[in-house]
């Protein structure tokens, strides 16, 4: 007989999309005359650039014909996408990588999913909270012991290590979702520090590195000494709208080694004989991303997702609310007023201003009491949502 | 310190398709006069159908455009593309599957590596010897115990379960790769009750049922009770030449249950943890597969290939080569002649007839004194080898 494993059936179903959908469809049926505005959506509303669509449309051509038609790939990703990400981090981070440390993958999430198959199941694996709940589901089903820091006003909500932190492979995320919240140089610093003290591996989410405007690093390789403790997940999901186009990347460095194991090597094996690749025609789309006017447009449409994020921060400082992201992230986390609870303010902001966000206790409960809007929105329905707020 | 997965360490690299290209890489070196043909690679060489092509250009456009773009799909796929396939296992196998039994996903190999996360660790994974090394490696790199059932001449490389049969989970393949070989409906019936029987569970890999064309199972639903045992991995790899466009599909029937817990709940909750979909562009080319000409176009596309496949058995039979495969496959296994080891027939096929195969012994023991020929190659190339071999 065969036996399932045992961790699923530990792990919580999380209600809380489920839930928020249900109150906003309750609400729409019983006021049918009002116009809501979503905010709480972690997803781009913006379509494709136009470099990237003509290159989909002429890769798609392509393998219409005998001549260029092409089979499988190679598992990492093609050369040309690949080497044209090592050209990104160099000229906009002043990273230098390898094509051969860049694997590219149908999205973070994914990766960030599998990349703890290279790891022993009796690793101590510690996550920030809030967090992006993939990071804890993705390693409950292994059966993996979790521990949490602890992220709050006083921190900014980025905590840092400190002589009782202890454990084996850490999560971070800057800019951070839910709370749009990013690490200085300094902090990331201190991190990097830790980690290579302690012979500890860092897993660090930059899926919103796009979205940086001011000088704070983009990536954690801009920190020496990263490519030991460090692997690093991207995708082209919210720098270029690819979340429906599915298209992301992870940096392996070869200098990240332990026990003399690479574990570059072990990621390439690991992708060899569990992925075949990414659709070529997806491949010639994110090369698109990174033409000069590809560049400028991707850029372009981040400026109007911040712009939003902008106006919604200037409303919530005039109301004097606590705040912490809005600059350099699409996400504005906010402290609930006069006390509410994550679920009062939701339903309050739903009923009085039919302005639907996301309860921060969704995200873990230091997340209590906090609650994200996201700036993935028109100009338009931002302005008027902010105007309905500030009443 | 962290902790990496030992088991890594116990992966033999495979050096089969590399060995290969180098040998052939000096041939061609030493005899630049010398035309070579490859019938040794596993990938489709003819171009994507046109409805596929418009319906990929298509769904690139929408993407660009703010009315039709889309963000984040279902991970388990979008119900047009779902309902497609259940459509097709009704009109073409008269099996009658659920929708939400379907979960679309970016190709056969990624959920044939993925889908034992859902098993606990102390399973014994019965594989076939030949086998494609996916089954086998990746349950190396969770260190389970791997057991084999020999392929040979007798049972036509199409072992069944007898009284002493042991374990828990079986891998089958059919139309089979390496082998070419099919089993009967009488066979696959023997599998069914031997899993029902002993509570085993089924991994069926369907990836080359559209090149069945006699009257042999395509589907193990075709057989009454699979439902309850067996799992099944698709892909539109071989059907429409997807190779290098990534659309696979999984279905896991909604009577599979183990201990009072629903693979098919399972599975979509590992799916919507550590997947993100398939791109919406992939999906709408992989729906127009199923339009009425779609089918017939993708039909020829593999007839050409039959067609290629009856050509080479034809030269094998008249030559008085044992073989099996060859029809319902593009695959032909043949016993090497003058008993031959498998790699010293694949240098003299390369050195005396400048043809190239894949040596048997590459997919387990049972394969020595084998060889593998593909018919995924042009008519006139195919004519041209089988010329030069029959001299």
């Amino acid at each position: 007989m065969y036996k399932i494993n045992g961790n699923y059936a530990n792990l919580k179903e999380s209600y809380l999309f489920t839930d928020i959908a249900k109150k906003v469809a309750n609400y729409a049926a019983a006021n049918p005359d009002k116009k809501l505005i979503k905010m709480g959506i972690g997803d781009v509303t913006q379509p494709l650039i136009p470099e990237v669509v003509e290159a989909m449309k002429k890769a798609a051509g392509e393998m219409g014909s005998k001549e260029t038609f092409r089979g499988y790939g190679p598992e990492q990703g093609y050369g040309f996408l690949r080497e044209k990400i090592a050209e990104y981090y160099l000229t906009q981070m002043n990273v230098q990588l390898d094509a051969d440390e860049i694997f590219v993958s149908d999205g973070a999430k994914s990766d960030i999913g599998n990349f703890t198959d290279l790891l022993s199941d009796d690793n101590v694996i510690v996550v920030p909270d809030p967090v992006y709940p993939v990071y804890v589901d993705s390693n409950l089903m292994l059966g993996r012991r979790i521990e949490y820091i602890y992220g709050n006003e006083s921190n900014n909500f980025l905590p840092l290590p400190d002589e009782k932190t202890t454990g084996d492979v850490f999560y971070l995320c800057s800019p951070n979702n839910p709370t749009g919240a990013v690490f200085s140089r300094e902090m990331l610093r201190k991190w990097v520090d830790f980690a290579l003290k302690t012979k500890s591996l860092i897993l660090f989410d930059a899926a919103y590195e796009a979205f940086i405007r001011e000088d704070l690093p983009r990536s954690i390789y801009e920190i020496e000494g990263a490519k030991e403790c460090a692997v690093e997940f991207c995708s082209f999901s919210k720098t270029a709208g690819f979340t429906g186009t599915r298209c992301g990347y992870t940096v392996v460095p070869k200098a990240l080694k332990i026990d003399g194991m690479s574990l570059n090597k072990m990621w390439l094996r690991r992708q060899t004989t569990k992925f075949n690749g990414v659709s070529y025609v997806t491949q010639r789309g994110a090369e698109a991303v990174f033409t000069p006017s590809g560049l400028l447009n991707v850029r372009k449409t981040i400026d109007g997702y911040l712009e939003n994020a902008k106006i919604m921060t200037k409303t919530v400082r005039e109301k004097g609310i606590w705040f912490t992201g809005g600059v350099n992230s699409p996400y504005l986390w906010i402290q609930c007023p006069d006390k509410m609870s994550s679920w009062e303010y939701f339903d309050f902001l739903l009923n009085t201003y039919q302005v639907v966000g996301t309860p921060g206790s969704g995200f873990g409960k230091n997340g209590e009491g906090y609650f994200r809007l996201t700036a993935f929105n028109t100009k338009e329905n931002t302005i008027e949502a902010m105007k309905r707020i500030s009443k």
